[in-house]
């Protein structure tokens, strides 16, 4: 069968699957969640195995440490997916939730039903783990959802598909709700894009260039971020103990992820007082610095920052430090070189904040705490599927609200329009 | 000056408005508006003398009575616009709401504040009375927009522009605010819609074919409906006269609109008693019927209707009849041939209706109501600026909320993430 038949093929079972799942009560979809988590535990032996084979050849072509620890499975990280699954079923359904609804001087109530989107594709990395999350947190939002993960990854993930798989069996479900596409051409990326009559919405999740690859390429809208250039702001108002320990902890806490800090900017008021310290800090941490040139004044032998290094998210222990000469040249440097994803402001002053919560576009904006709380379990909205810097329909983290949608339902004893 | 540089600059300045707009309060805002709505007044003879040269020029291309009514204003008209301007400043701000804000455990205020989305591109057919009313709604969002109306509209729109323009420059706001593509090159629409690094929404309302043609091309999200082939569904435990009086004004009322009825289906119980009446009735009122042959049936000399009847968006005094064998069979014809735009069940059956809300895939969902009221006004949305049948971001008719983006803002005493 030729792919194209093939990736027609899935879109249409999910299609198809979709309109069964929209249906379905809560108790029923979180019965086939715990079956799926039963079914990873049951399976683990299978997906260990063929895991092993995936970061055998992932090793065998050089891929970094960083990489093969993503892509590798143990029995505890089984056990992980299979809880998130548990925790999945454990949370409110969001599909049927009445949103709002009022009544106009006719009589009608009209009001807004959160509903499933229908068919969401997820592009990934090689993170088998993140195969059996985003099934999850789809199947939970009444959407069916076709899985295309890296390809380094493709026979734990199979082995993954096969569990989810069977537990949809267990309970009479269609086995089209979730999908795996299982070959590792990268035209069947391409294909999937095209099928906007199927396919609802496309999260693609990964690398920058992925991403733009696929926002390029698809004709379904697509949800995405391409990367987190989170700035710090230190006012002349901040309280310096508590911005010391806030930038220090959204740098270095876990400086590989997309909202740790990238850029330090401080008031030139207090310039002097605050970075020698926390430079100092940062750099006993092994943080490397790069400053701008009145910072080199202030701490010197340090490298200088170029534009280059304001515009790079380094997703290591590398920060970018610049004094500002006022609150608006803070807000200028970070509508210039922010990404729209996490941005903070660290001042007592109550004016300051609000005007910094009012003006800055970014999906999340902080007042006195670490950017690195961006995350879909820290905001308290339980799992999220990825984290969105766009403007339209979810921004920030994206929890299972997220991924419905909702319609207007109009409830009369026979008004007409006059 | 080359087009493109033309549009670029345009596209700049709309972005560098959008920043200033933002942050501007409501009563700034009103009261612009409400200078909008005195300079169309003020303008209204040179505005009438544009709008003579386009209604002119539209007759000699051989135009239809119905496109130059569209096109046509008069003094009335115009105090129409001016008086929808009023209302536009009379409607809540929506801008730096709070949507929800929650506690979490350690402290964090966690909340969603709504927020402008930058700057909104509109493209539309010759209707010179969109450019204020689009205006007025994107300004107020806090949005900068981008206007291209149809070209038989241009000078029109030229005029209305330089009202608006006066307007925003009596009271200092940037007169990038409001922009309007003064060229009728159709290559300025393509350019448009490349320039996803400054404009964040496009709206294009008309034609289906320039609908397609907008969503094709264009590498900035889009919002949009195609049509709208809407049905009512008369159950057998349907309210019989109730059934006549909705299913009636739902056809006839303004057959031309996109929520106006298209199909009617019938539950087989009750056909006999129902559809002579209500067929007969609809036949006085000039509608032409094309039934199904059960219908044909019941009522004989009717056109029979074909496939081809079922997908087709008549907006005019033409009704498709279908009899179907049960409830069941309603949902599948509207799964197969609605367009998610507005869907009506007429029954005094509680289990059905709820099914009805609940399977029914559509931008608004009735129970014994007639599809016409989907519409921003009467929803109590106040003025909307489109319907969308996408599933992404606004769904139905879009009013000002629909209009805005939201962040999530959070607000702590110095939390750092463990």
């Amino acid at each position: 069968m030729s792919l194209k038949n093939d990736i027609m093929r899935i879109a249409k079972e999910a299609k198809s699957a979709s309109l069964f799942l929209g249906g379905v009560s809560s108790q029923l979809k979180n019965k086939a969640l715990q079956l799926m988590a039963e079914e990873l535990i049951r399976k683990k032996e299978d997906i260990i195995r063929a895991n092993r084979k995936d970061v055998r050849l992932a090793k065998k072509e050089g891929k970094t440490s960083a990489f093969i620890d993503r892509l590798k499975l143990n029995e505890d990280r089984i056990r992980k997916m299979s809880q998130d699954l548990l925790s999945i079923a454990g949370l409110a359904d969001p599909v049927g939730e009445m949103i709002k609804i009022w009544r106009r001087p006719n009589g009608l109530m009209v009001g807004k039903m959160r509903a499933p989107l229908g068919v969401i594709g997820i592009i990934y990395e090689s993170r088998p783990d993140v195969t059996s999350d985003c099934a999850g947190l789809c199947f939970k939002a009444g959407s069916a959802v076709i899985l295309r993960g890296g390809r380094e990854s493709i026979n734990s993930n199979i082995e993954i598909y096969k569990a989810l798989s069977s537990a949809l069996q267990r309970c009479d479900f269609p086995k089209g709700c979730v999908n795996l596409i299982q070959t590792d051409d990268r035209e069947a990326v391409s294909l999937l894009l095209t099928l906007s009559g199927f396919i609802d919405l496309i999260i693609p999740r990964g690398g920058e260039s992925l991403i733009r690859e696929v926002a390029d390429k698809s004709k379904i809208p697509v949800i995405k971020h391409y990367k987190g250039i989170c700035h710090t702001y230190v006012d002349e108002y901040a309280d310096l103990a508590m911005a010391e320990e806030v930038a220090f902890n959204a740098k270095v806490q876990r400086p590989s992820t997309c909202n740790a800090m990238e850029c330090l900017l401080v008031h030139k008021a207090v310039a002097k007082q605050f970075l020698p310290k926390i430079l100092e800090r940062l750099k006993k941490a092994g943080v490397e610095i790069r400053g701008c040139l009145e910072t080199a004044k202030i701490y010197p032998g340090i490298k200088i920052a170029t534009a280059k290094d304001f515009s790079t998210e380094y997703l290591d222990l590398i920060l970018s430090v610049k004094i500002v000469n006022n609150f608006e040249g803070a807000l200028k440097h970070i509508a210039e070189f922010g990404t729209k994803h996490s941005e903070a402001i660290i001042s007592n002053d109550f004016q300051r904040g609000m005007k910094f919560l009012k003006t800055i576009d970014a999906a999340c904006v902080y007042i006195n705490a670490s950017t690195r709380f961006t995350d879909g379990n820290e905001f308290g909205l339980g799992a999220e599927v990825g984290i969105s810097t766009d403007k339209l329909h979810a921004r920030g983290p994206m929890g299972l609200e997220d991924l419905t949608t909702y319609k207007y339902i109009v409830i009369g004893n026979g008004q007409t329009r006059t």
